[in-house]
């Protein structure tokens, strides 16, 4: 057992802050934690060596639900593009370089790199079509030792042919890759990854729902990020009740885990569905202004007990720090709640809950430091920031808003400490 | 003379970026500009030492038409609060320690350093009612090499008593500190700024007046920020069509060079006011968001001919780098553009426009690297984000957009590189 002693910050519920100054976290030889408290002794951990951290603030690590790692050489540029010039121009283009594996693990050790850089350990993320580069993907975070699922990406209706591969090789490759990533306790997995409803035939559909049900493996896709797709996946899939509804009949909509990206017009049913089957909104601020989406209706998702945590949607998404995906839906929340006061704006817990235990849960009991989580934690060095008399909650506010990498000094992933890549 | 060399790129027109690759920029001895060119010959600059800057980007420097210099401890924190309580808790109660020039003193020095290190080389910026905290920070500035209108602010009703002035004090002090700072050209100098209009009494008004026009300053104030403001201006100062117009009967209101801060809910009238008069936008997008106050119609603006910069409006706003203010102004354009298609969302040409030769026209012949203006520039060194063949304007769009303070490796204000306070 390990016991580290810091400022320990961390949201067990959405509403408040636990603040732990001077406290103690034990963390047990599987990376889990057993106890968190300001009393030493009553962690048992008398005997175990204290790493002290002094006055540096001690918080989970960021958990990132939706991230196209192929985009990410485009990260921050053609920003101020339409989205169908943005896609054709740049996006897929982009993609289709990723048959070259040479390419992907230059890109793509940068890209997890990065993610290590900005202090998010465990990523859900789009790979492209190609089964080899999602491999290289793949292996690059096993060699970081950080949490990832990876979706090769199932896609044979309009797109570029390129990108477009048939049902079969689809399950083909998408086996292979299954019987590599083959232990459901490892922190890198497979998951099923259908683009979105417009580009995936419904036979394409079903072999996704299959291979989840079939290999216990996650879904991850896109969901109501604009009236045009919406108004696209009624006319596709005639008999569906709602564009959730329509994932739902193919066994992709909560059926085993599952995260669906953006949801910014989501209606009732569709919400209700969410609810009942547990599915995970990713909500990507960032992202939804870049793109011209639209403020998605986080205060009701909440509300109503629909799980939601942040992606950063690079590409669409410019910025890759999950921090500053907290600071952005506080902002667009209160947009909304500009127009419409009958549902208040977002506070920092509910935003570094969502970035932390409810974004968390998405791959297990990660998140939070209550007792049996898997310890998953950044240290933060603020000093710089911290030139006058700041509480330690005022400490970790200017972290979130004006920090950035520079202060995050160490990063742990299941109990271990992760080095740079 | 001096000649720099470097892929420079700045917005002589806010449609579109000059882009000179490996291009050279002269520099007379007072500063000035005296040409661009690929062509080194046409600069009559043989004879002149040429600095090769390499692969580096030199682009005009930052300015900031709106921040208030003694929020800044309160930078980040209190971020979900409302208006009301976030005034009364923190920013009134923090301005009332200036009363203490050590304490001034040591915020001033901390919030020059981190302009220069956001590369912001000339600030508008509100201070406090203290005469001699001002000085402080106008001494501050001076030391620094960067330029500064600095505002001892006038307020004397509607605020506690720590942070009300009479009249005759606030003349008083105002006129010493113009007996310092009396060199019309120097780089920093006083600027006349009643805090706005609820809070100072038609007397105070007038008397800010007569400053600015006996002794030729400029005007900086807020306007239109939010609809309850608008309605207690109008009950205040009932003669007025607008809040604009109020400011106008005292000669506050574009008389002499005047910038406003905000402008959110501006209409018709004060709008045709404002471009009649020269007055120019401090657009300050994060302040907007963060204090729920709305989106500024800054297309709109552009469009009538008003003219509009940047402000960083800390401590509402929370990021001190106007790159940001880029950023988040074309996001806040494109929510805008949402709602109504008629007006076009800003590009990044036009922002930069706005952060560069627009905004630094209200500090002279600053902004722009044509001939004439004072050299005010800013060398960035992207080489960390620069990893694949990107162009030379998408990666000063990563920078914009990605990049921090960590890739500005040289500061120039009026033709002097700017060293570290």
């Amino acid at each position: 057992m390990k016991v580290y002693k810091a400022h320990i910050l961390y949201t067990k519920e959405k509403n408040r802050f636990e603040v732990l100054e001077n406290g103690y976290i034990a963390v047990d030889a599987d990376g889990c934690v057993t106890g968190v408290s300001t009393n030493l002794a009553s962690l048992h951990g008398e005997d175990s060596e204290v790493v002290d951290f002094g006055d540096r603030l001690l918080i989970p690590a960021m958990n990132d639900l939706h991230v196209h790692a192929p985009q990410y050489r485009n990260q921050g540029i053609a920003m101020d593009m339409e989205l169908l010039p943005w896609l054709h121009n740049y996006t897929f283009p982009e993609e289709m370089k990723y048959a070259d594996t040479e390419y992907a693990e230059r890109m793509y050790r940068r890209f997890v790199r990065d993610l290590w850089r900005v202090g998010t350990m465990r990523t859900c993320t789009f790979a492209s079509v190609h089964t080899e580069s999602t491999r290289v993907l793949m292996r690059l975070f096993q060699e970081s030792g950080m949490g990832a699922l990876v979706g090769k990406v199932g896609m044979n209706r309009n797109c570029p042919e390129g990108l477009s591969e048939s049902v079969e090789d689809f399950v083909h490759g998408y086996e292979s890759l299954i019987a590599e990533f083959n232990d459901p306790n490892a922190l890198v997995r497979p998951i099923v990854t259908p683009r979105f409803i417009p580009s995936c035939t419904p036979e394409m559909l079903r072999a996704c729902g299959e291979l989840a049900a079939k290999y216990h493996l996650h879904v991850q896709s896109h969901l109501s990020e604009n009236r045009d797709e919406i108004a696209l996946v009624q006319q596709l899939e005639p008999e569906s009740t709602s564009y959730g509804d329509a994932y739902d009949r193919y066994g992709l909509f909560g059926q085993t885990p599952t995260v669906m990206a953006h949801c910014v017009f989501s209606e009732s049913e569709e919400i209700a569905l969410m609810k009942r089957r547990g599915v995970i909104v990713a909500h990507c601020p960032t992202s939804n202004l870049n793109v011209t989406t639209g403020i998605a209706p986080i205060r009701q998702f909440l509300d109503e007990g629909v799980r939601v945590g942040f992606g950063s949607d690079i590409s669409g998404g410019h910025n890759l720090s999950i921090f500053q995906m907290m600071v952005y839906a506080i902002q667009m929340s209160k947009l909304h709640y500009q127009r419409n006061h009958a549902r208040s704006f977002l506070t920092l817990s509910e935003a570094f809950w969502m970035a932390t235990k409810s974004g968390g849960s998405f791959f297990g009991n990660v998140g939070s430091f209550e007792p049996g989580y898997e310890f998953d934690a950044l240290l933060i060095d603020d000093r710089d920031l911290n030139h006058d008399n700041y509480s330690l909650l005022e400490r970790l506010e200017r972290f979130i808003y004006i920090g950035d990498d520079r202060q995050i000094e160490k990063r742990f992933c299941r109990g271990k400490e992760i080095k740079e890549l």
